[in-house]
């Protein structure tokens, strides 16, 4: 058996290899004028981005019925007698999007590109390029650092993963203590989405680079609990926030040189964990001084409850009643979403009711729809205003 | 578009949910006793070990005609009435395992479980519990970190990603310098192969615990160059050599409290990384004082000519007939195999050649053939030899 899966691991690699010959072959049928996804692994040639931003696929598998690509919508590929099939979709707009290969009805990740941990499980992930030098991309800037660790949390009672980035200088100046904040995936990401999906180290090197954020600590922490209720629900929320606020705080605390105290630390993240970033953040804050809400749900429908009406002082007693209260702890609360996105017009009427109430609110909308293009934006929007 | 992306990947997320929970209700049907594999998704079930080690998968597809499970051999599934494929494996060896879904003859990477950058390409891995407390397990030990870092290579003209292993207490004494070990993956893989598949964290942790090894960082590049030649030939050895000693140990050395002399680097690897580091390390001794070589092809059939004999003295002048000379340079010079390994006839052999030119050579082998457990044990044992 062993030496089946020696053979077998190395066939495959060569039949890739091979595959890979034959694709640079086959090319000469491929539109002329393109560039590999910058997603792409290493020796794929395809998925291609054409000057329209428009993608196109190839996969071979001549024993497969129909194959389909989902990105944004789904598209039936067609076959050649070669067995390769193609489709050339509709532009996309440039940026980073999920997409699924479906093959005969099973939707899994296209082995050309990488993978990323959205919706729930291991997905394709395409960066459409824009064409120039974007805020998200490596430059030749002082760079930080990601790290990983494993903490043990007493609320889940389990290990789990929390991924850090601190900045350029972090290691240069061993007594310098530097502000925090955190910031929390979607529903069905993890603590990668704001590193791999997100490009967030890229987005702070440069701001940090050009003297727009100051430098921070960011901490990305694994927003689903397993075993425990998760989403909107109230006990959802008190869960992750004692994982928050009783164990992930101290273990940075205890971990890292922080300045320990509200107006150096901030909470904030994309749909659900916006959701989660408003409850922790404005629940507790004598230890979160600022709060970033982007793309979230909770300001219509909230708590997965449609048609529910946004009740900002149910949620937050005080919010409204006594926003002075409110404003003078509060650093800079943000909200954002897509202009594209349909809890737009839910976020902008709870900016207005909160704003009519005297609460200071910053806001801000970007071009997209539910998507990283507009997180990435967002992120960098909310740093950028933190810790001044 | 947009909205439909928005609802799609959403959709999705919800389906996925809901395809769980028809899982858990058809779970009746699969084996009473067994545990999830550690490596799925977090919400899958399946795949899930039973207790003699087999493996019993389940995929919904009702639309395709053929599916297989590629674990070391091939299996057929078999569907039932409601579109569930399932199929049960020969007992596999505990530990790590690639292994693909093959849909339609389309191999892919299976939704349920996480994906590791293997044979060239995402593709699904699986752990096997032992049953016991293994020394790659994490533990309650103090924990190094694991940091990911961008640097430019002048050999590729583009960004490379780096990935380091921190032991505990680096962060603890902002004077104490370390020794390092660089650590390179095999073909087809690349620079997260040894902390996502070896595990290379919890087990210099747990050495270090138990007082087993010295603390050390760990430095994990990849060894392929893209757009470079690759594998074993002489222009790419020539390559990886110029990254490795002109661009990466250069590198570390100015970003980390580094002991830099070549008592206090080694450099080792597994397969092809193996024979990086036999060029790049026996090539390089005012660098490297300490070689780590596992399970690599170079012994036999060297630079991809099968039948070509391993001449240990054309490879690096001077390794017979000069030994005392390396003797006198090299502190640990180890070579290892698995035991089920086609390569360690080969190895075994240029041990014997090499200790009869009087070179002063470790050797070890360890249950298994080419795979992840051979290597985890390998760099455990290289590991503990290592700077004393």
């Amino acid at each position: 058996m062993k030496n089946i899966q020696v053979s077998s691991v190395f066939i495959s690699f060569y039949i890739i290899v091979f595959v890979t010959l034959l694709f640079s072959r086959a090319e000469a049928q491929a539109p002329q004028s393109f560039i590999p996804a910058p997603t792409n692994i290493d020796q794929s040639s395809c998925p291609c981005v054409l000057p329209d931003n428009s993608v196109f696929f190839r996969v071979h598998a001549p024993y497969a019925s129909h194959l389909q690509i989902d990105l944004a919508k789904k598209y039936d590929m067609e076959k050649d007698e070669e067995g390769y099939w193609t489709v050339q979709t509709e532009p996309v707009d440039p940026g980073f999007h999920y997409y699924f290969l479906i093959i005969d009805g099973v939707p899994v990740a296209d082995p050309a590109s990488r993978t990323f941990y959205g919706t729930g499980r291991m997905i394709s992930g395409i960066e459409i390029p824009s064409g120039s030098e974007r805020f998200f991309d490596i430059k030749e800037n002082p760079h930080g650092t990601v790290r990983t660790h494993h903490y043990y949390s007493k609320v889940t009672e389990s290990w789990r993963n929390l991924v850090v980035y601190t900045p350029p200088d972090y290691e240069n100046n061993a007594e310098k203590e530097f502000p925090v904040v955190y910031l929390q995936h979607g529903g069905g990401e993890d603590e990668t989405g704001w590193t791999n999906q997100g490009r967030v180290r890229h987005i702070l090197d440069n701001l940090i680079a050009e003297g727009k954020a100051k430098p921070m600590i960011v901490v990305m922490a694994d927003g689903h609990l397993p075993g425990l209720p998760g989403g909107y629900s109230t006990s959802a929320m008190e869960n992750i926030k004692k994982e928050m606020t009783e164990v992930i705080v101290p273990f940075v605390d205890a971990k890292y040189r922080t300045l320990q105290n509200p107006r150096n630390r901030a909470i904030s993240g994309l749909s659900m964990g916006g959701g989660q970033s408003f409850y922790i953040g404005l629940g507790n804050l004598d230890t979160f001084g600022s709060v970033g809400v982007f793309s979230s749900g909770i300001f219509g429908g909230i708590r997965s409850v449609p048609g529910r009406t946004f009740d900002a002082e149910n949620e937050i007693p005080g919010l409204l009643t006594k926003a002075s209260d409110f404003n003078q702890k509060l650093d800079v609360f943000y909200l954002s979403c897509g202009h594209s996105d349909m809890r737009i017009e839910h976020t902008i009427h709870a900016v207005d009711t909160m704003r009519e109430h005297g609460l200071d609110v910053e806001f801000n909308s970007f071009d997209g729809d539910h998507d990283w293009n507009v997180w990435r934006e967002s992120f960098r929007d909310f740093a950028s205003r933190l810790f001044k």
